[in-house]
């Protein structure tokens, strides 16, 4: 089945392997008259580029992204953007015993098991270079959500046991250390416990929150297409994502109606407003005008340098160490991946729910 | 835009409002041959019918459903099996005032500033019956599941703070209480704390976990396609949902490496099998073979009998009390519901996977 | 695999067989705020009702729609609206002899081959009466359109070898003769022809016409959701269609280049239009504003009272005589049907359209 | 809204423009462990290559491809499989001319109109070249059939009023004339024609065959899936096509009853066989098992030598020369853009049948 396509009128298509000749998308369905030049691209994908830190592999790759197709003088021509990212690094590497054995942790046994064999270089197929094209085509959807004064921020909220403390939440903060953090004193003891990951020989999981303000009110379907449940899914696609929560989250099943009920009040100006936003901005799948807030919880890296006990494909146990230098956790370079999958979800319902009642549609072809 | 149907291959669209003349669903791309009776339905509408014990509202509904299409002679004919469940109760009430503003916590306000008006008899379309056509649909795919040897189950792990002791899981205790917990000592105290909600005039959240056991290894796609997105974005579609979480959920991101990650070994017969199973028994999106489990977050009732405050539709603030009696907690309805939906999606998935490899293909084309 | 759903944003799912309890459709993603009432699409489905002239099978059906959702107040909510016929005629007739041979002609044989069994009365889904379902969706489609002041109209174009003249083209006279031809004298050389046909107990094919006036341009996207491929798509999919042409059609092939170009304009109000309509409304596979013209064939009746050679399910070679009275043309009773699926199609990508570029984007948003 | 992605499991995205960097196509949920390399690929486009006669372009391009995904050691790995031809040609010619008016028979207006502007350079997307993307994908899909030993085979029908004589038909002949005609004589005469077009600076249009031998029954869906309405779509989303026909297309609608039914007999071994095929090897949407036969119809190149009238953007009358060498028919080229976008649709269809029934369900999942 063809798994690499998501949207549905603004529709994108991943491809490539870790060590193929390279990865792209083609994003078709956006909107003709876009401003968008290779550079709005690029510095998406510097924010998830390996090599920033200690704290992520050091992996050599300029990542620089080509535009292939669909941008004429400098605007978007509403017909598919091809991108690509040509990989350079991809031969130098013995991949001769990661292809005997399978870790733990990865998806090596179910690719085998599903496909009968395997691109095992570097993961293949379900390496997080795989990412590369989600946040390609994210960068094109957020010029399109910042044409429309609609704003999307994701940043790290927890690194194990370390969370960033909403009390002193600063949004100037996320770009000054290296985990994406709000939170200047959250961060450097992040730092000292990844130092002890590290040592180790260990990885951590953690956790990355996305708000998006200025929302209009009315995105999103009422049953299967619900804002929440397409968020959702885009989001759980991303490879580490093992939960998924919007508003309160997990922390619903222990609150009380009356507090978990948004009171109404009415804003300065006339507008119907939320007292509390513990929905997170959705109700009854769809958009209310206030700030949607997301939450995605990340598991630790899964290659580590500790002996793990594994099979090999001829069926022997063994214990292995997965070589190489590897990120003691992935959240840092997934804040992007998340923030760039919740923006194309969000153009998709924007595009989508246009045509939801007939004064929007007449008002449209009045000619 | 269309957000009623869901699915590629195995495919449902549900339809209908609480106060309509009924609520249905029709199912398309079900296998022929399958046995199907109206009685194999209506067994899992009963677990959601209201009325069965205090804790629910008492409204008098036989919910009974009728098969018009799609069976010859007892079987399944591969095409569109249409079903419906007329609503008996819908004339009776007042719903004057309830039209008159925006009730907390539910689909009012949305609904209005999506489509301009709404259906506000009993939540309309955003009412809990819209779930009558999933679990309609869920019971075809339980009993696909069933023929196929793969066991699906789903129960209540927590109601507000009191959590079923997965020490004293005990199967055969989930029918025997009104709240499908596997626990019975749990549930007799959850039974204490609805009183006391009751009392409170208030309502309380909870979860709900599904476990499929006998899964078949290589089912669910890379990419946006992975099995772990698909369950994510069907359960996130129920109502009152606000998380899913698969394995080990948010507490992955508390965890380290070397335990998230589940060693692979061989089970006495050869098999590759896992010593844990923290990823819920999906790796890369697919499928290893070992169990799924996944879990759901559930919001408190949002119909209270409280006073609170809102807005009415011509811009006056007002305390409201909702009238009526109410659940003081969705989750035991809502079990048989995520039992559905997930069912739903691995039938789908079933099916769109059976054609990954040219084995399989040549296999099954060789004539 | 499900079949039985068309359309992306403006999307319909039919379900039902000839002699099961009903036939109906799901309509969804219809915008809200359309006036709208049963009376509305019976009109329709009365152009396709059985039994109306001497030339149409005899069945006394009533044929009379129940609208069960979707509606409120006369008005579509923006939810499915869902759409059944009972059937109240099944009972009567014994199908145990049409249930052991193939139907020359019909699809007996490959749903044995594709399902391994069939509903065999009246034809099961594959009967005529699944068009039932288009047409009520169609006439939801249609009375979009109208409020968009885009005419849609449908007509007999040739019945065996008599075609009606277009230089006596008379919109008025189609629905004075029971085949909807637009040319009295064409429709009284029908007649005749039928009556010769019913003597030799055989059928005949035809050919249907549609035309949209007052389109808008810019429908239909490039490549592969042309405006043309999706009509394709659509009038293909009804039962006994073999051909559907655009514009000129297959006399393209046998036209010169300097002929076939539509040389282009100014109207005196200063607009683009185009001097001749060879291409039938649309270039590139996008509406250009002026009449879209397409065209269907329809092949005879497969059920004939005359001996035919078969074979039975248990392998043996039979000579048999479909039983019952037959309509000896479909044509007049798929006109209405063709325009059905038109209309639709249309709608579906009218929706689809609107977000084609930024400044209708913008200027929506725009809050 | 997307356009440029077709197929359900088996799903294709192409990309790019006449003169920009380069035009591709991704396919997606394809087998893995398919045998496949890039003279696979090759071998498909040169048939589509101009300059290959004085009656196609003499634009020199290679049109040489190049795999970036979804093969490892040779096999396809069921990811996606992305595919670029990089335009080598794109950077001379001048431009500023074709700009400032609208070619009639071209796409350019409709272009403008929904997009607000336009790539003019080359035609942009709505060029030829597009169909290089479709072309690599149906080379792929063409390996999938054979592999399953379905036999599809494409050819020129028809130029102007020069039709191959089915008495004469001449497999071996197809590849040995520069206009693909399975009979020698006519292709000769055929010459002759076109020497007069070139002669007249006028072209001219001609028809399609495509035949698919060896094909297994049960293919396809009822009701909207017909195999038969997706090959529709899938031929007539290709530039120039106007009309698609099956088996004996527009002729049914002057055929007898009696004629037009295909009596099954049984073969030799024992199986159903039909001693005709006007149904072109399908019924009821189904594929019977025996050839399926389509047809379309080509319109002449719109770009012609001669004077034309026209519209320049800023609104005025203008007569124009649509300027270089122009093929004076599209067909030859087009023949193997038929043939894949045929082989395309059979593969898409032949995943999604595989499911249709509980035996072939519960035969795979046995384990």
């Amino acid at each position: 089945m063809a798994g690499s396509t998501l949207g549905t009128l603004f529709k994108i298509t991943t491809w490539g392997e870790s060590h193929g000749k390279g990865v792209g998308v083609v994003v078709d369905g956006c909107p003709a008259g876009l401003k968008l030049c290779e550079e709005d691209i690029q510095q998406y994908l510097n924010r998830r580029k390996p090599g920033q830190s200690r704290y992520s592999t050091p992996r050599k790759e300029d990542d620089s992204v080509e535009i292939l197709s669909g941008i004429f003088e400098g605007r978007t021509t509403g017909t598919p953007i091809s991108m690509v990212v040509f990989n350079k690094n991809q031969r130098s590497k013995d991949y001769s015993e990661i292809a005997q054995y399978y870790r733990p942790g990865h998806a090596d046994l179910t690719y085998d098991l599903k496909y009968g064999f395997r691109d095992y270089r570097g993961g293949g197929r379900s390496s997080g270079r795989e990412t590369i094209g989600r946040v390609a085509a994210g960068a094109i959807a957020c010029k399109i959500l910042d044409q429309l004064n609609i704003r999307i921020l994701a940043y790290t909220r927890s690194i194990g046991d370390i969370t960033a403390d909403p009390a002193h939440f600063d949004r100037s903060e996320i770009m000054e250390n290296p985990f994406y953090m709000p939170d200047a004193e959250a961060a450097a003891r992040a730092q000292e416990y990844l130092e002890q990951c590290m040592k180790n020989q260990d990885s951590t999981g953690g956790s990355i929150e996305c708000v998006i303000s200025n929302m209009p009110a009315g995105i999103g379907e009422p049953v299967f297409e619900k804002l929440s449940s397409n968020l959702g899914k885009a989001i759980l696609s991303i490879g580490a994502v093992k939960a998924f929560e919007i508003g309160d989250g997990t922390a619903v099943s222990r609150a009380l109606g009356h507090k978990n009920n948004d009171p109404y009040t009415l804003s300065p100006d006339g507008k119907i407003i939320k007292l509390s936003n513990h929905s997170g901005g959705i109700l009854g799948g769809i958009s209310d005008g206030s700030d949607i807030l997301l939450r995605a919880s990340v598991k630790p890296t899964p290659s580590i340098s500790q002996e793990q006990d594994t099979i090999t494909k001829d069926g022997r146990a063994v214990q292995v160490v997965v070589k190489g230098r590897h990120d003691p956790v992935i959240v840092p370079r997934a804040v992007v991946v998340v923030e760039s999958m919740a923006a194309i979800t969000l153009v998709d319902m924007l595009l989508c729910s246009i045509t939801s009642n007939m004064d929007n549609l007449e008002r449209f072809f009045q000619r």
